[in-house]
């Protein structure tokens, strides 16, 4: 073992034709021509049937499987020392309403390719392997993401979450029990020795950049609020100036003040705001807005300063309030922290491209992924794979080629085998 | 006559008895508590009760009645040089959907208030005196405002008119004979000694500055246009700032901009700028806006100043286009020159207005009227009544007091009067 095994490598073909196979379950024809969407929302036929299949590849693979009793899946590949905790590797294979092929599935498909090499090439390792898939990481049907990883964390109680329903009433139990897959294995227990997860950027920096991977260094913290913002509605035409309160005006300043938090510098480099939703009531050509509904997202991967962002925001609305005289009522309605990945695994990481001569960069996640949650048990890094069109993702268009995928997981394999074989 | 006439009073009961009756036709119970609004659509079963009502009170006043073919009444009272021009007085009895009781209704009932106070008096006058309403001033029906004022005088052609049709398909020419008023009298033909109207103002200015009247100057020029801001819609947490094209942003700046264009004092004092549409695409809290359709209202009472902003505008917004990698597409969608009223009718009418003590302004009109229309056959001018709650208007809540009619309408009565005993 040791340096001989760094340079191991998949079999790209094979790590392509899982991708394939796995997205003609839940496949349906998108309004693109002959671009198939995937729907697997979060327990329903469509997500336990591309349960079973890779759960079935992971049997096939010789791996031991175990479901807990939020439905997340292990499977395990002994190690030398099987009394050492596993390095474990997963994502999801559930999807938003109009998904492609690769959000999560990467991931799991990308993590049983690691473990169908290391069979090919009879490679052991020190430390067991556990790979996995969770639960509900899109939270679009039962409204809270990466619930299978939030709830093997502790951070989501077990009841809690069983006890979510979706838009038809079922709830989370219910659905588990009926797809099979409420495990018994007790939730809130495994404490691997590492995560690594290796998901599709789902952003446009990567590709714009000619980068073949990204190195995450954390998942940035997310702040949204709903700003109510009334003034009064009033006739365009016989409203002068000084008795305007133009809900919709202010609106506007909010935004491009918003704009401006960001190119200051004040608040870091990574600062990103947004607003969204921008409603005015009314919306016709020759009344001034009454009332505006808009929503505000504040990004940022320091705490310390998103905080300071929120509280400036704040400040700014207050002023603006006042001087415009017009009422600003603003409801946070999310608040995640910001999670810092570990330094040590992104080096790992960052090595391992190097030995395969990738040009590779430190990245920021902008959304949420099951890494997140297991980073407060284990030291975690996430490694991301450039998509097309800007890395459009959450759309049929989704697409990272075959070589794009068989970089992100050459180094998944060889980051786990070095993770392997680590003492502590 | 002269002098000692300058001093007539109306009946100010009778003008509000007036009022309520026509008010109770095509009443409805609004949301509001105990108010009545009114809902009289152009040609409407309703409509021509309450043309039929007013008639049959111009009757009973003694006035000879004409109807021309585009549906429009004139009602005339004999002068004692019967060969010279009329003063013309009026406006509409038809209104917008959930209207209130004022809104044209005032200088209708107004003007037959004033020749009931004649006939009281028994004053005659040099010119003969017509009091007119007029044919679908709101455009609520069939999308043209100020019709029946605008075919009798040469503006808008009598066939086109009557081809226009409504959502229903029936036709102004078909809706005016079900009606009993397609008269025979042909437009295009009179040509008053002056016209004089008096409105509700429908804004806020002689409410807050507490005054009794405005003697309005002209109506502003009006251009309306439809903006397509194309940018590219993409994940609020993925996307960094140098890629971002947020169409919900460059709406925000122009709407801001546009309140500076008013400010600045570039296109003089009057200048008025609204955003009353902002429709982004998608509008969704953690998605950048790709695109966003939004409405610019200008408006001016000085056409070259009018023209400057719509230059200015057009030239800001290839700026931002090219400075921001947006499309902006503009699309003109209404364009109304501005009218100026007379000036010897406009001192004649605060005159008057001192003549009773009342407290007056010179002021804009921001909506349309009849009177713009008359305003290029004969010298022309408004009284403006004010109104409560900010002089809200095509709302049941529209109000003015018995006292603010009847001062607008003693003055009107009196510039008549004055008026009428012009030579030329």
């Amino acid at each position: 073992m040791g340096q001989a095994l760094k340079r191991s490598t998949i079999n790209s073909d094979r790590l392509w034709d899982a991708l394939e196979e796995l997205g003609r379950i839940g496949a349906f024809q998108s309004e693109h021509d002959e671009i198939m969407g995937v729907r697997r929302l979060a327990l329903s036929d469509e997500d336990a049937a591309g349960r079973r299949l890779v759960i079935e590849w992971f049997r096939d693979a010789g791996l031991s499987i175990d479901i807990d009793q939020i439905g997340n899946a292990y499977a395990t590949r002994p190690g030398i020392d099987n009394t050492l905790a596993p390095v474990m590797s997963g994502s999801h294979v559930d999807s938003v309403p109009s998904a492609g092929r690769f959000d999560g599935v990467l991931g799991v498909l990308g993590a049983l390719e690691v473990i169908r090499s290391l069979n090919d090439h009879n490679i052991t390792t020190h430390r067991p392997i556990t790979i996995a898939f969770f639960t509900d990481e899109e939270g679009c049907r039962f409204a809270t993401d990466m619930l299978g990883s939030a709830v093997a964390t502790n951070r989501v109680p077990l009841e809690q979450a069983w006890s979510l329903r979706d838009a038809d009433g079922r709830s989370v139990r219910e659905e588990l029990e009926r797809i099979g897959f409420l495990g018994d294995e007790p939730v809130g227990l495994r404490k691997p020795h590492a995560f690594v997860e290796c998901h599709v950027e789902q952003g446009p920096i990567l590709q714009r950049e000619g980068l073949d991977l990204g190195v995450v260094i954390g998942v940035q913290g997310i702040s949204w609020q709903r700003l109510t913002i009334t003034g009064a509605s009033a006739h365009a035409g016989t409203t002068p100036l000084e008795y305007r309160r133009d809900a919709g005006l202010v609106a506007a300043k909010i935004n491009a003040h918003m704009r401006e938090m960001c190119t200051s510098g004040s608040f870091g480099e990574l600062m990103l705001a947004t607003m969204g939703v921008i409603s005015p009531e009314p919306c016709s050509i020759n009344v001034i807005p009454g009332r505006v509904i808009a929503t505000v997202d504040l990004r940022n991967p320091d705490d310390t300063a998103l905080e300071s962002a929120e509280r400036h925001l704040q400040a700014f609305l207050s002023e603006l309030s006042a001087s415009e005289g017009i009422e600003i009522e603003s409801q946070l309605t999310a608040r995640t922290p910001a999670v810092a990945f570990s330094p040590d695994v992104q080096s790992v990481i960052a090595d391992t491209a190097d030995s395969f001569g990738l040009r590779h960069r430190r990245i920021l996640a902008g959304a949420g992924h099951d890494a997140q949650e297991w980073s407060r048990v284990c030291p975690t890094a996430m490694i991301f794979v450039p998509g097309e069109n800007d890395g459009i993702s959450h759309n049929p268009l989704e697409y990272s080629s075959p070589e794009q995928c068989a970089n992100g997981i050459n180094v998944l394999l060889n980051t786990i085998l070095t993770l392997a074989d680590q003492d502590s």
